[in-house]
């Protein structure tokens, strides 16, 4: 009992530090859709098309760059996939 | 021309700061799979089951009142959908 006792309150203590990093993941995730979107406004006027399928690769080789672990390459492609997958279809501000 | 000079490194200069928002996702997310990582050890000693699906509607409810625009919150849920998932089927440390 006092071990179940001392083990949920470690699991409440990593839950608070990962309802902290969610705040953080939500206030990245938001800044870089502003930038996503000034980007997209921007790139008619540097006579750019609106998809880049080489950026998207150089933006899966940076991620891996900066993977240390534990996540694998595949589970970063398959979590930023989803990320610029909602980036894309973001109505234009 | 020198307008499409100026878009092209606005946007490369957009894309510097999307590039440092990526990195600093990549070690929350690692930090996060960390912590996830560590409450399931801790479970079976804590008498839960290894599946909770009120905390995954908690973590959402708390990505929302974290969420102050431009993404909406079902761009959100989406992207912590795939995050989660990620999460489940790592293998145990």
């Amino acid at each position: 009992m006092a071990q179940a006792n001392d083990a949920l309150s470690r699991i409440q203590e990593y839950r608070a530090q990962i309802d902290a990093i969610d705040k953080e993941i939500v206030g990245l995730l938001n800044a870089r859709t502003e930038h996503s979107l000034a980007i997209r406004a921007l790139k008619p006027d540097a006579r750019m098309g609106l998809y880049d399928p080489r950026r998207e690769e150089e933006i899966f080789e940076r991620v891996y760059r900066f993977n240390e672990g534990p996540l694998y390459n595949d589970n970063l492609r398959e979590i930023y996939k989803g990320i610029l997958k909602v980036m894309k279809e973001m109505p234009s501000l």
